[in-house]
């Protein structure tokens, strides 16, 4: 605790609120009225408005055992604007209402915030809302994300076509390997606190689990090349688990191919150290933030091209079910097995 | 626990998500997709976008001992609304976020979004999304509203005049003075769990503090005779606090005439009975949802038609600073004591 710390009680709400977003400057024209009034008031121009909100809690969204506050703050804003670039749209505003314990000190916060900044500067959005309010238990972390989108480009999740090629951004599996990793670190650290962690090695896995990004830059590669895909969504809870919500959806099956799943080397010998199938993690690990979405075959050329992109297979008949094919080439059912909070 | 208790892990997250919202239909045209999708796609024609948040915790801003679920569904929405009608726009869509603990079974999270959906009726706005979580420790609620407003239409904090009348609708004080009967019960029921409540003299300031009305109203009745405030708020952390906020943030000072201050009678009576100040509660209680504004002279016999709405002073300059004037003729300046949820 240093000498400076400043008891939040005695900043009281409204102070609080003026000193975390004093130092706002509004990025988007259409942000009208920011932060300071009863609700913020924003001008699309004649495009649609996208909003999406999450709910980040302490001990079942992240630890703070190890999870930086900065990252904490950058990852509240990109899971929401992961959503957001999942409808095709482009993100301009989020509102962050966070609930506090009284174990939190300021320097704590202006970390957060740091973070959230951080992520509105990357992704050029404004923050122009938020309550704060205590909490008795634990950090609470409430964004809504808004967008927009022109009204015959957004992208659901039910207009997948047959025949259409499923694609995924980047690579997949790293933040669950990475988790494992956090995971193990904390387990050491509680037995004996004396032992310095060894994550070196592991920089790649940890950074995807403590500070993923959002695929703005898919989305503008589809708006440069003219590409609208026939559905969308960004993989929250694991790739199998977003494929089948695409073909239920959709009202289709798919078929998957296993060699086709994008993994990285690093992910691949991070697995390998905890025994498990990389691509296990990759079908149901979650938090990926990547895109899985589904183009016309016309669109082939134009996709193939782009080293960011892995077709993984394609768009089928409802009946025919969704198959993944094993490197092996076994057929069998893909099943969902993502993160589910609930259970 | 009835015997066709749920298990919520049995439903799992999406199979929570479809029953909850199972039955929605979509009241407005500018709900373009609802729930179901990364996001929600909202069209305003060309009007602007209002857009508000707030969180509220278990234990801070409800105590479920005293609160039954529905209310609490429909006071979540119906807190945000308000801010909504604050900024003189219309509210239009509702995102609704919720972390639940294991204890909660499926009969009450259906109570729950009894009261969330009531609310969109009464209020006429969609819910178009949300996002379901465990929670380890109490329940947490997080509530987005959107809403409309015509580019010249919204009202800010800041624009109040000098000379302006400064108004408030409804009457004041009632949640406060329920809040306090509802803890007193709870405080005899905790030590003599035998006792029945007796509540039924307190109807009125219970119904205040359980189920709150926003006051769509008078948004209504300002759009009917063409008035324009110069300044409003919606009354959520006091009369006073909020009165100070909009000569902070306008620039000016105030007089506020004691005996202009709307209270009911029930509210009256019941202040008496804890031998506390109604004046007071009216002043510091929060909780209220009615709207403080600030309208232009030329308003003055359009406003005064209508009986729910109270003037209670005036605007001045900046240097005379914020007073009341008791009922006694004695001048005090006005201090900001309203709930403070960081205290």
């Amino acid at each position: 605790m240093s000498i400076e710390r400043i008891e939040l009680s005695e900043l009281g709400e409204f102070g609080l609120i003026n000193h975390l977003t004093k130092n706002i400057e509004l990025q988007n024209a259409s942000s009208i009225v920011g932060v300071g009034d009863d609700a913020a008031v924003i001008d699309h121009f004649g495009k649609q408005t996208v909003v999406t909100s999450d709910l980040l809690l302490e001990g079942v969204h992240f630890d703070l055992m190890y999870t930086p506050l900065k990252h904490l703050g950058y990852k509240s804003v990109v899971v929401n604007l992961s959503d957001v670039y999942a409808m095709n749209a482009i993100p301009t505003q989020i509102i962050v209402s966070i609930g506090i314990s009284n174990r939190f000190g300021l320097e704590a916060l202006n970390e957060f915030y740091e973070g959230i900044y951080a992520a509105c500067n990357a992704y050029g959005v404004d923050l122009v809302g938020g309550d704060t309010t205590t909490s008795q238990k634990g950090f609470v972390i409430s964004v809504t994300a808004l967008g927009e989108v022109a009204p015959d480009k957004f992208v659901k999740r039910s207009t997948a076509q047959k025949g259409d090629l499923l694609c995924v951004s980047g690579d997949l599996g790293a933040p669950y390997i990475g988790l494992l990793f956090l995971e193990r670190e904390k387990k050491i650290f509680l037995e004996s606190p004396g032992v310095q962690p060894d994550l070196e090695q592991e920089t790649y896995v940890i950074g995807r689990i403590l500070k993923p990004e959002a695929r703005k830059d898919i989305i503008e590669f589809f708006a440069e090349q003219e590409i609208l895909p026939t559905a969308m969504m960004d993989i929250s809870d694991g790739l199998s688990s977003e494929i089948l919500h695409i073909c239920k959806n959709s009202g289709l099956g798919c078929v998957l191919y296993e060699d086709k799943i994008p993994i990285a080397e690093e992910t691949r010998k991070a697995a390998f150290k905890f025994e498990i199938d990389p691509t296990a993690c990759a079908l149901s690990g979650g938090e990926e933030y990547e895109l899985v979405f589904t183009v016309s075959q016309k669109d082939y050329e134009k996709i193939a091209a782009n080293n960011q992109i892995s077709i993984v297979g394609y768009m089928t008949a409802q009946e025919e079910g969704a198959h993944i094919i094993t490197k092996g080439g076994s057929t069998h059912s893909i099943t969902a097995q993502g993160w589910n909070h609930l259970k």
